[in-house]
């Protein structure tokens, strides 16, 4: 049985899932050892530690000109020492563009075959991917293992259906006979879907894999070569993924460089040069809005984005306004804000917040916010876990700034310890209160736990001020509270014309920083936060042209 | 029965040809009294002749602003006198911005139903539009009937299947329902299609219809408001199109500023205002590459172009090459090369052209090929019509240039008198030897009648340049003859890798600068010629953002 046959049925299943967009996962999420067996944990961990202080010698990449790593863990605030392999611009692209010659000729059974065996391997490495992500995002345990593992190759099968459906979109061949009255002309047509050439991935620190994957998996099933260029500061969650396509690739008697490892340091960063290179057709980028709309704006290549954005709660009337805080709190506090779906402006009218219990006054909804935030951080069953470590040191400078903002502090950033992690960088969450009129103070994102609450003459006025903040500076999620379906069809409709998907109403398990794939697209493309929407069947046409060859039918 | 219904059953079968690319076809091309009525072309001549040296007074846009129109006949060289409104740019985005709201809230359906009836209506101009083709564009008779009428209708039509298919390529609502173990998190999710906004449509001088047809129904389909901003020397056949959508529009009490017309004059071009106004979102454009890049790196756009190109043909071996020369004739003679599609370079190996009967020199081809232009152009009743008129004076200009190239003049452009229009302004075509050495004589498009016989080494030299001219200076089509199969798949490959439709071996009664609708390709978006491909599923997906909402469930 070759791959694909293997592979054919969660392909098919995929496949549907794509169009019928209810729930569907082929990677289960639950750590438990029920599901990933008794020692998983453990062997991942120990995994884990063996690879410190180390080179990273899995990859299949040979002649490396160098070795190098800089990461560091946010728990212990101590270098990792793995080094990674690196390579010249010139070398990568060299070996990518004779990869390519070979990949482009794999057919697109074979290639999903590969793709999809390559995730089953990483199944398998999953734990060990999740103490990567942790030591070297600040992820929590549970978020590491959920997004970095089995979330990331849900979005990674996502993407190998998405494209495989739109390789088949077209017939290979077909007869085409046209009636002229007194004869007819044939010809033989043929469309080939032709990849573009050498996709360049440039990941974030935050997400390692999960906003990686897409675009790697997405390049490599319509047959494009890939050079993945991690954040120098997290490497080793996508290395593991690399050294597992990697050894598929050679299995298979293909050349490893279809998938190449671009690891950098800080001190020599190689992004642009890879970037700007005239073979290196696509670019996949996450990261800051700069860096992002300059790859946009270079000429001739065709460029995927997911920049920053400003990210509003809308709260207008509620039916039970304590789980409302409680949900709006643990969005805040997950992974101290770090995500790019966290929300960071809070529009409350200045009249308060309708409830079947009465008016709920803005000083109220403060109260509640900040004691559910407390209450999380203080409860050691959930606090660390929730919060996690802050990625960069940048994050906290930025939340004691926060404290400055002209407008009351309703929760200062306050000492906190993990127990596990003596020496984890920490950053419990800011709540500063903002006038609707100072709009300069909002209109930016404020990366890390900031939560703003902003004083509004009604919920017109904030949702028109979401609704601005979407279209000029970018969302990739929105919440919103209403008991009023006017009101509800009104946001529902101001927050799509702004490209925003809405959240609402959320309380209890679910939260508005998450997104499912195969149901939920991820950023939509049609704001200033980026052009890319995982997994939109614009995510993965552009990454191959159709063309139609044509010749008449001989007689 | 509503529109929808109506037309249901040929927007079904038009989304079964997009798929299965076999031969399809909702408006015949024959101008036969048997197909349209025996005096449908009299009284289209007619309806013509009326319009001339008047208003146009057909639009229901109101509040002119003010009336011009500068078009000219090419067969007649003289003014055609009509005169069109004309509006500011701020006013006519104005309008559409309101007219936008109102569209994007019809449904698909009654989008589809109602332009689909535009199309029926205009059905019944085609003789109308297709003499005014020939009066603004220089087209022959029968190119101006079939291409602005029914190859015109059936690409927008094309258009609209596409984009009705895309709109329903995700469910509205669903039940999304997650097993979390103990319970499952159940949310209802919808999804909205959103249009981007306000579309501006700008024309072409040659194909006033065919080549903005797509565009503006392509755009409406997906809930855009359109302006469709005519090439002021060709206005009164895409003036007809918009007059019959306005029409329909109205009949069903809708803004008929959904789709506007934005006439202007050569000496007050409005494009750029058009273009650069912020609430414009998305731009189609057919015309010269240094505007055409111009609109693609406007920020914040959407850009559809299709630029110009330099379009090859490869001659390597070939069973006949007589019928070769004589397709190849005819190609150059058609339109007097004033075709996107037309082609230019003409590779030949220095050692000849094999066949059956031995091999054919560079010299004997070349004759061959100039005693077949000649011919079709003397053949009093074919040439005039196979040539048609010239649109622009400067295309003659170029015609006498290129005599004065560097290499051997294999034919000159010469006296040559349409009975009909013995004032029409004619070019038959130039042919000069080039050395391959020579490349930057070829290295660009030389729009006309121009054609360049291209002296290489071999084969591998042939495809190796039409493979440079491609990826560096664009190319919308390609001709090739071989009959060796290794060498075939070696131009395909090579081709496709520079996003260029080949055809094969043509003879007889089909030529390269042809392509049908619902199976052909137009442009492939994959080089420099243009980003859009007609219609390929982009075309219509960049014109809306795909938008998801959740909410959990009550109980």
């Amino acid at each position: 049985m070759n791959l694909f046959e293997k592979h054919q049925p969660t392909l098919t299943k995929a496949i549907e899932a794509l169009h019928a967009r209810t729930f569907f996962a082929a990677f289960p999420e639950n750590p438990a050892p029920a599901t990933y067996g008794e020692t998983a944990d453990a062997d991942g961990q120990a995994k884990f530690r063996a690879s410190l202080n180390k080179k990273f010698e899995e990859l299949k990449q040979t002649s490396a000109e160098g070795w190098a790593g800089q990461e560091e863990s946010p728990y212990l605030q101590e270098a990792l020492n793995i080094s990674y392999p690196t390579f010249s611009t010139a070398s990568l692209v060299s070996k990518s563009k004779t990869a390519f010659h070979q990949w482009r000729k794999v057919s697109a059974k074979d290639r999903a075959g590969i793709l999809m065996e390559s995730l089953e391997r990483i199944k398998s490495r999953f734990f060990e991917v999740a103490y990567a992500t942790m030591h070297t995002t600040g992820q929590g345990y549970m978020m590491a293992f959920q997004a970095s593992g089995p979330h990331a190759a849900d979005r990674a099968l996502e993407a190998i259906a998405a494209g495989y459906e739109e390789l088949n979109r077209f017939p290979e061949k077909v007869l085409w006979d046209k009636p002229m009255g007194k004869f007819n002309i044939q010809l033989n047509k043929e469309w080939r879907a032709v990849p573009k050439g050498i996709s360049v991935v440039i990941g974030c620190s935050t997400f390692p894999t999960w906003n990686s994957v897409t675009g790697i998996y997405g390049s490599l099933m319509t047959g494009n070569s890939v050079i993945v260029k991690p954040h120098p500061g997290a490497i080793l969650p996508i290395a593991i993924f690399v050294a597992e396509i990697q050894k598929v690739l050679e299995e298979n008697k293909l050349d490893v460089n279809i998938c190449q490892l671009a690891a950098d340091t800080f001190d020599k960063m190689i992004t642009k040069e890879l970037a700007e290179h005239p073979d290196v057709k696509l670019i996949d980028f996450t990261g800051n809005s700069a860096f992002g709309s300059y790859l946009e704006g270079l000429p001739g290549k065709t460029v995927f984005t997911e920049k920053t954005g400003v990210n509003s709660v809308i709260l207008d009337s509620a039916e039970d306004i304590d789980k409302v805080a409680a949900n709006l709190a643990f969005s805040v506090n997950l992974y101290s804000g770090q995500m790019c779906t966290a929300p960071q402006n809070f529009y409350i009218p200045a009249k308060g917040i309708e409830t079947p219990n009465g008016t709920i006054s803005f000083d109220q909804f403060a109260e509640k916010f900040v004691g559910n935030l407390n209450g999380l951080i203080d409860n050691p069953k959930a606090g660390p876990f929730v919060l996690g470590a802050v990625q960069n040191k940048k994050t906290n400078e930025r939340v004691i700034e926060a404290e400055k903002l002209p407008g009351k502090v309703w929760l200062k950033s306050r000492a906190f310890e993990n127990p596990m992690f003596k020496n984890a960088r920490l950053a419990t969450p800011v709540v500063v209160e903002v006038d609707s009129s100072k709009k300069e103070i909002f209109s930016k994102e404020l990366f890390g736990p900031i939560a703003l609450l902003i004083k509004t003459k009604d919920t017109d006025e904030s949702i028109a001020l979401a609704q601005e903040m979407a279209m000029q500076h970018g969302a990739i999620s929105c919440g919103a509270y209403t008991t009023n379906s006017i009101v509800k069809e009104k946001i529902a409709d101001e927050m799509a014309l702004a490209a925003t998907p809405v959240s609402f109403n959320l309380t209890g398990g679910i939260y508005m920083n998450q997104n499912a794939a195969f149901s939920d697209f991820h950023v939509t493309g049609g704001n200033p936060s980026g052009n890319a929407s995982f997994t939109n069947p614009e995510y993965v046409t552009k990454r191959f042209t159709w063309v139609g060859h044509r010749e008449p039918v001989k007689n």
